[in-house]
């Protein structure tokens, strides 16, 4: 293979049928498909979402691995990840996607829609008191390029909008805390949390009931609410129903979950104050993302960097 | 009384306590409240929401009516209504609420809350196809002050959106339609239509079956929705009803009704894809709204002109 040749694509998938990137990715560039490839030297790049462990490791020639999905905590369960770059999906649709879906469960917790969908019920017709917008506080935990897509919409809103980061990131508009020291004065200062932080060794199980506890939960919604679109196992749900059944949590709308699919004996399916969807905020429609990692390796190919890198070291 | 004195101002209000507007108005000037006033000099200004009849006409220095609430339907039932100049409350809250409620029911269509919500019931997970924003036309009926406002949320948010009014109003970022002729068009390209018009002798019933048949209802979302945050004059029920029976309508968001409170025995009150809110969608909070009116008073008597004045003659 000489270095002008357009490199192929491993493509390695678990969960889910891989069908359509398949076909999307072999429009462009040749795709050999898990678990075919192993040591395979035409092989410059892999397309992944919970690749088969240690397969990677066994090519000479991989440049990049792109991976399927903004979170990439996936990728680290493998022992033998290669050190090659790691690229994550950043396409516009996935990000509206997610933004969309932070403005309609803030909206639907502000707007009271559980309450509104509880008096049609019964036929009452009666007009609790609304807060405007401008005194409801909305904490978004993780300011990537998801959360700032999110707070940019909320702040048009009207929201006012808390920000925390692992490290210092301002953005104009919003009030930004940062580091375990400036978690406690985030919470004090937020009603409606939204969690779209990255899965790593720091964050695992960070939503718990120590978390919860610190929101403003005497407020004018008659409770803090959490919505959690990032990853299942920021969360301990048990600590979760705690906190709903204290009061504390008036509500949640969660998307991920520790175990996903969410188990049948949650009790999750039925608490009356909880708004379950199965991991589809941001849906992962490759017709959207497969053009821009095929750019991203024509680039590479003209060379030119890759963008979007994760921080191996950070672990997103 | 001289032309410097503080005009007095009657309160004239029927269907709910005018108690908050006496106390906020009164802080400022001299409030007389109905049915007391007919006749007195000393008052310059009526604050009303569907005024005792023949009342106004008795006032001899009467220089402007102040309508509570954006629509001024109410106004116009009363066969004595002086010829004075009729302004309309336009405040910041009042657009900022209309906005998130129409956002709010838009996104919760979109996003297939109602679905997700049975699922949740069944303890189903399974994600259906969401069509993005971009492949979704939401069309509103009426681009005044509150329509703007939604049409401009809805644009940031990557919908497609149409608009159409009575004459010719073009908006950026808007496909606009106009008058009769311009709505078999408007309709045919609307996947989800907002209306928000006022209530006059040419839109009395305008949201009929035949109205309702147009609309684009084999789309990507299984039909077409309705969102009525106007007048519910403009709408037939029975009509809704009976697209909501033919699929020509998936689902529906009332905020306002034919009949206000909506009675018991109403099929909308259960219908399964039916979302009932009692005109709640803008709060018409006194202490938001007195002191846009106060501020008028006192620039009118200040020698500057009257601004929002309703147009008499188009009747809103």
């Amino acid at each position: 293979m000489s270095e002008t040749d357009q490199g192929r694509i491993l493509l390695s998938v678990t969960g889910f049928n891989p069908k359509r990137w398949y076909e999307l990715l072999s429009k462009e560039r040749a795709v050999v498909l898990e678990p075919e490839g192993a040591r395979d030297p035409s092989i410059r790049y892999a397309v992944v979402w919970k690749q088969k462990p240690n397969l990677l490791s066994t090519l000479p020639n991989l440049r990049a691995i792109f991976s399927i999905g903004a979170g990439v905590d996936h990728l680290f369960a493998d022992p033998g990840l290669p050190d090659v770059p790691i690229v994550r999906v950043v396409a516009d649709n996935l990000t509206q996607y997610m933004r969309e879906y932070i403005v309609w469960r803030v909206l639907d917790h502000h707007r009271q829609g559980a309450h509104y969908r509880g008096q049609q019920l019964r036929k009452v017709w009666h007009e609790p008191y609304q807060p405007p917008a401008g005194e409801v506080s909305v904490g978004i935990m993780g300011m990537g390029h998801l959360g700032r897509a999110a707070a940019g919409a909320l702040v048009y809103l009207g929201f006012r909008v808390n920000g925390w980061t692992r490290t210092e990131r301002p953005m104009e508009g919003v009030s930004c805390w940062h580091g375990r020291d400036g978690l406690p004065g985030f919470l004090a200062a937020t009603d409606i949390l939204v969690v779209l932080l990255p899965l790593t060794h720091e964050t695992r199980g960070i939503v718990d009931y120590r978390l919860l506890s610190q929101l403003r939960h005497k407020n004018a919604l008659g409770g803090a609410v959490l919505v959690n679109a990032g990853r299942g196992k920021l969360q301990r749900e048990t600590d979760i129903l705690r906190a709903l059944e204290e009061g504390i949590l008036k509500e949640a709308s969660l998307d991920v979950f520790e175990q996903e699919p969410l188990p049948k004996d949650s009790p999750l399916w039925t608490h009356p104050n909880v708004f379950v969807t199965p991991h589809a905020a941001a849906t992962s429609d490759p017709a959207h993302l497969v053009p821009p990692m095929l750019a991203q390796m024509d680039a590479f190919e003209r060379g030119e960097p890759l963008t979007n890198l994760v921080d191996r070291h950070a672990g997103y």
